[in-house]
């Protein structure tokens, strides 16, 4: 989302910080997405963003929805999604969660662990599985941690343990990591998708399902593959894959991907101090009402609209705490007190994460 | 606070996350703090937990308070908390707050850089000024980056240039680290405020305020300094820096250190795995609806009322997001789907950071 002359318009002189929305161009991504990775179902991994207007401008399109909660299931079921356009790709879930999911009618969802397989036996034993692989994060912007997902070697074991217990084992999903700059990820893990059920079910088998997790990255301060050449990858990998399996489903679930650069987020300049050799300045967006990503390094594009010369910053939060600390070593134009700072793409994992901690207020939404 | 059979009692059953607090255990630790560090006024960090009970607890003993923003301020004052137990040791406050503090008649702020001083001087120019000068950090558990203070060797000029606006420098503050467990850090700090003083305006010269800043640390995983030897560094280091000083006000404003241990957090295991050799359990309190600074690698004791074998554990949280894992290497006793996990000492900088991420609650308050 680009910083126009009408968004500076808008927010001249707002109570800052603020994020503004273009509903719009989510419909356009959600298009372009869709125009890309083709014969591909999306379902929102609505974690990145629960905006209710976003939700229900994806409804209105035809999304689905990926959920990991039950207040997640309860505000998109509400919205009248029908539970075949829900699934939950989330490996861990509890009880309470597991029986809902059932009850609704919302039928797929990962599993990782001997565990789950028991928990979903005993509580959504009417569920499609789909089984978490551990695959290649090179090249993503932010590689996952060790949290979820099985090495293709233990794959084996958890498919017939849970097709012994009855349970449908319907397919297969992964993720390349968030932000994947690394478009073969995607190749590979589909070529790991086919070693893994070959592996459990033998030659000739085909799992009826593959979810492609989330990845699709945006633009920050890089430039991306784009939607089209990662259509391109996905397309040909599944077709030297399983150029037998007829009937094979595919499903991608982006966050920030699909609604991340459709946002801006405005913030304030409060206080700027010279530490030793460092430029300091303070806004009133920070670590914990605001940009929560950039305690783990993430990185935003950042515009002012100041015409001075370029200094070399670092930014905080408005807050007390020494960690409220977003960027260090950015170059922009120099700014005074009271001036706006605009964070470029910040739609989603920002708002989401974000408390009153210190009493700082969370940014206010502004749609255009 | 020790996890009794009244409180497994309490919370057996109940749905988790739940923060237990214990109100009685926060007046006994005020008036501990009190009767330990002597001559000194308490000002309460409310950042670290702002819940109401809470704040009306320390109204009635008469505590004063630590803010750092607009809603903070609004939130004592309504409570009939007078403007002189009130001060702002946020060194960067923005223009609005500044005037907010003025007209309220709040008076004791801190400042550090020249900027600060300028707005100081436009938007609350009748302000006591208290410079926040960087000492030791050497041996706390969580030392502080540099987002705040000035080195001793620029108090100077900073001193001198509020002055010359007409403002009143009135004393120093300093931070030792959060979770400070060497008591020496406070002599240092204390010996530090008399060599800056002195350079600043010359022998025989003395503040007449010192702000000893946060700290005060409380049991989690190992032992700390008591109460009582952190009085008595402080009191020895006062006496000698300052034997001549009549009149020498002191503060301090502990936050942790005042309500952190007064609060017991109980989650519930919604999940079990073997990732590689590891093995893995899911909780419902995680990094981004509870604990928070897990994420900075902050240890809490953890409890369980199992009488299985112990076990090295990695604790991950309730949502999707990869980054939601709070504790590595924690040996407990094993635990099964459903059991409780209680997180000790967990009333301070849990709930006031945290957010519904992925649709996962917040702890709720329950007081004993």
């Amino acid at each position: 989302m680009k910083l126009t002359k009408e968004i500076v318009k808008i927010v001249s002189g707002e109570d800052t910080p603020v994020l503004l929305l273009d509903l719009a161009n989510i419909s356009l991504k959600y298009h372009e997405i869709r125009n890309s990775i083709r014969n591909v179902e999306i379902f929102y991994a609505m974690k990145a963003n629960n905006d209710p207007k976003i939700l229900k401008l994806l409804v209105d399109e035809g999304c689905g929805f990926e959920v990991a909660s039950e207040p997640e299931l309860r505000s998109v079921l509400s919205l009248g999604v029908p539970p075949q356009r829900i699934m939950s790709m989330h490996p861990i879930k509890g009880p309470k969660f597991l029986r809902s999911l059932e009850s609704e009618g919302v039928e797929i969802m990962a599993f990782d662990s001997f565990e789950e397989v028991d928990k979903i036996s005993a509580f959504a034993p009417g569920s499609k599985l789909v089984l978490r692989i551990i695959v290649d994060n090179e090249g993503s912007d932010w590689p996952l941690t060790r949290k979820f997902g099985v090495e293709a070697s233990q794959a084996p074991d958890l498919i017939r343990y849970a097709s012994g217990k009855g349970l449908n084992v319907y397919g297969l999903t992964f993720h390349v990591g968030s932000q994947c700059n690394n478009k073969d990820n995607w190749a590979q893990a589909i070529g790991e998708c086919r070693n893994v059920w070959t592996k459990a079910l033998g030659e000739g088998s085909n799992p009826q399902f593959i979810s492609l997790g989330g990845g699709i990255p945006i633009r920050q301060t890089h430039s991306v593959p784009s939607l089209d050449e990662i259509g391109k990858v996905i397309a040909d990998s599944v077709k030297l894959n399983f150029p037998t399996a007829e009937g094979l489903k595919l499903s991608i679930e982006p966050g920030r991907g699909l609604v991340g650069d459709s946002g801006l987020m405005v913030t304030t300049v409060l206080g700027k101090a010279k530490r030793g050799n460092e430029n300091w300045i303070y806004v009133d967006a920070g670590v914990f009402n605001a940009l929560m990503e950039t305690v783990e390094h993430y990185k935003y594009e950042i515009k002012t609209l100041s015409r001075k010369k370029k200094k070399v910053f670092t930014i905080a939060g408005p807050s007390c705490d020494s960690v409220d600390v977003m960027f260090e070593n950015v170059s922009i134009n120099d700014v005074e007190i009271g001036d706006q700072l605009f964070i470029l793409n910040s739609a989603a994992y920002t708002t989401v994460y974000a408390s009153n901690f210190n009493g700082f207020s969370i940014p206010k939404i502004v749609y255009i």
